[in-house]
């Protein structure tokens, strides 16, 4: 009996994905360029499963069943497009290449295109939920060449995270959608993961809290409006202890790594001219965290006054609770507002209530919230912006007090919280119907000859000063500024 | 006689900058797409000059003596390489191509290599001054091929801006180099008018100020420390009236373009993994400003508190001055720190203090505080960051308390304050010791086994956690978020 599906690249997750699909019952023939990981694989996790092991991906193409289904789970670059080179030979027309990694949208675009003309079908999917995700149900985002989607659908139905019985799985849209959702998906990550460290730092050094303290505080908000995967995960990283018995938490270096999908979004939304500021500030945090050495000079030369929290402590955690969750609502207003730009700009047709549903189950950013946003786009599918949904736009004035307040915290204690901070700096001016935009325009126009709309007359004509009584009447379109 | 130098492209700025040349001495030949410019060109600003019209370009390349320098001042892309495909048939090895406009520098990397495989020398110069400075002294930043600086240099030299005699022109580096500082500059700029409008908006609805009070208020900074340009020609914006008598700043709508090189600067710096957060503020600020129409519709649906400013006038305007200076301070640390890592990694042997003299005059961001710069870098050439210089040092002590008071005060009022308060918490950051990021790295060695490093361990050596007692002993490779 031929295998299902054949997947290239034994690491962790390519080894889970393979495990996951075996307990579903399909047979799964692997590959690994270094072959004596698949022996070790097959003599390990896989061992008493289905699992077809091959050394050569000749091996690994003959070992399948019609159309023929590679699915790669190599690191995204140039691996990804030297191991399509190898396949094509082997591969016949109709056959399905599916890349796993967190490949970039644009090559996932070149590369569906590329296999096309060629006769093959490409699919590029998001796949989210890390280690356990894969082995367990990750949250799946396919997209790319819609002919492969009837093959491969069962497999990654299947083997995807459910909720209420319905798979975090479905057709995302052509081309490089499934990347591109997943991109922004690791964006909105980042993003959550910043705000919890903030939320974690001002409650610790600005608030005096310990590590058990905290695991307290962040088991009781997962059981709110924030109950998601990362802030349990938090819970139990607060909780766990290292041999000498300390939290282990406090053992653990302060720099992040930060190469990766992250920035690709930050990029994508300076690209579109969509503010993406949390998730930014986010990315920039991570870059900061790791110029440690840096840091500790920094830290002589210009030490903090030492300073201490000394008003209700309750109140002042449950303003941090608001300045999360607030926040979280903007990253993700934030988040949805590019997709809504690229879905556009690429024309990608992605459906946002669907996205919310894939999201709620299986990956990172798995939450309830979610759920609230998925309804506000069943309310409206079309909404310019989360904020403008009612349910947001009450949450956000419940919150509103409490996150102004926590971040004045930070500011008076010399905490830094980039991304609460950012965040209530986008909600201010969103909801601001004049910006001081316009001394930008004057600037533009003075120096530059730029030229400007003016509030009373109609948007689309364009005038220009001449400010000092000495510049030309020439306007500009070299310089462009 | 043959001319000196021929120029492509009579926008404002080409115009502008013949005139410049012809004032020092230097016969220019000129010519424009659209031919009927260059009769009016030369009927008009040009009428009584040297100046050469012509209608072609081998018109234009006839024209000048050898070897010949061609200055292309036309829109950033397609269009200079299409020229550049023009010229090559008529022009000869050792001839000089020149690119003033405002190119991405990987595209003048490989314009650089491409003309110099086929013999010829490729200038790609940044030209900042807006229109008044092209005419009367711009500040120059050429880079590429060096064998050509020696011929092109007499005419940069003498048309641009001079500090204390010397040029605000010298030669930057190889390659894009010219181009790079030119594109961080532009980002500086935005940060820089950004800054200003934050001042200008907590100023005028915080402390409701009229523009002539505020006229007095910028005329006044401009004494000090914050003398620069831009700061100059905004205290004469606010004392511009409209024809009837109220002020031109108050007619004009706060919708700012940002397509350009501030976001290059942005991506740039993502991609290098620097903290660039005031720039990627301020250019995220200008795409929020762009969505007038949301904004308007936000502004009714999420109205802001009505609040007013009750404290010490004075007091707070001293503040707003401070924050202004203090986050401006940040924005060129972080821009100098970017430089120094596009220098390690591009190989540009960038010299920061020559680039803070370049700066110091005829550009948009001139002002006495590049002196102030150009001196960290004299006692220090390989100062880390500017923050850890015994001046800049001092200066942040003394402005601190005024920043956190005027961004406090936005959080208050609702006014948002993005370039300050982002400045603020990487000031914050930069100098704190242990970032939460410790947390992060749990995070994701939990969900993703991407290990970390111990506090109490050698850096280079990297652990990982069975958090759930179910996870693999496997650390992940294939999966980088």
């Amino acid at each position: 009996m031929k295998a299902n599906i054949g997947l290239i690249g034994l690491a962790v997750m390519g080894q889970n994905l393979v495990l996951n699909m075996n307990d579903h019952g399909f047979k799964v023939a692997v590959y690994n360029r270094t072959t004596s990981t698949v022996d070790e694989f097959l003599a390990g996790p896989a061992k008493g499963t289905q699992v077809v092991g091959t050394h050569s991906l000749e091996a690994l193409v003959d070992s399948l069943e019609t159309p023929r289904i590679v699915m790669l789970m190599v690191k995204a670059g140039d691996v990804v497009d030297q191991y399509i080179e190898k396949l094509l030979p082997l591969l016949a027309p109709g056959d399905i290449i599916v890349d796993g990694g967190n490949s970039l949208f644009t090559d996932t675009n070149r590369r569906t295109q590329y296999l096309a003309e060629k006769g093959l079908n490409f699919i590029g999917t998001g796949v989210s939920g890390g280690e356990e995700g894969a082995r367990n149900g990750p949250s799946i985002m396919p997209g790319g060449n819609k002919a492969a989607w009837a093959a491969v659908k069962p497999i990654f139905q299947a083997i995807s995270a459910k909720v209420g019985g319905e798979p975090c799985c479905e057709w995302v849209g052509d081309n490089g959608a499934g990347h591109y959702v997943k991109m922004v998906h690791n964006g909105i990550e980042y993003g959550d993961m910043q705000l919890i460290c903030e939320a974690y730092q001002l409650l610790s050094e600005g608030l005096g809290l310990s590590a058990d303290e905290l695991h307290e505080i962040f088991a009781e908000w997962n059981r709110g409006e924030l109950s998601s995967y990362l802030i349990e995960i938090t819970a139990n990283i607060l909780a766990y202890k290292d041999a000498d018995g300390q939290p282990l938490l406090e053992k653990i270096l302060d720099t992040a790594g930060q190469k990766g999908t992250g920035k690709w979004t930050g990029i994508n939304a300076l690209d579109l001219g969509i503010p993406l500021t949390l998730i930014g500030e986010s990315v920039f945090a991570r870059c900061l965290s790791a110029q440690k050495d840096e840091r500790v000079k920094a830290a002589k030369i210009l030490p903090k006054q030492p300073s201490q929290f000394s008003g209700d402590k309750q109140a002042m955690i449950a303003a941090v609770r608001d300045a999360l969750y607030a926040a979280k609502i903007i990253s993700y207003a934030q988040g949805f507002r590019l997709m809504r730009e690229a879905s556009k700009e690429y024309k990608l047709a992605l459906n946002y209530g669907e996205i919310a549903l894939m999201w709620r189950g299986g990956c990172i950013i798995r939450s309830q919230f979610l759920n609230d946003i998925k309804q506000a786009y069943n309310k409206n599918p079309d909404l310019e912006n989360l904020l403008l949904d009612d349910f947001f736009t009450a949450e956000m004035k419940k919150a509103e007090a409490g996150w102004r307040k926590a971040v004045i915290l930070g500011i008076e204690l010399g905490i830094p919280t980039p991304a609460f901070s950012s965040a209530l700096a986008y909600f201010d001016g969103y909801r601001t119907e004049r910006l001081p935009a316009n001394l930008l325009q004057a600037q533009r126009d003075y120096f530059g000859a730029h030229t400007y709309e003016r509030v009373d007359q109609p948007r689309g004509q364009f005038f220009h000063t001449d400010w000092t009584g000495q510049g030309g009447k020439v306007a500009s379109s070299t310089y462009n500024v």
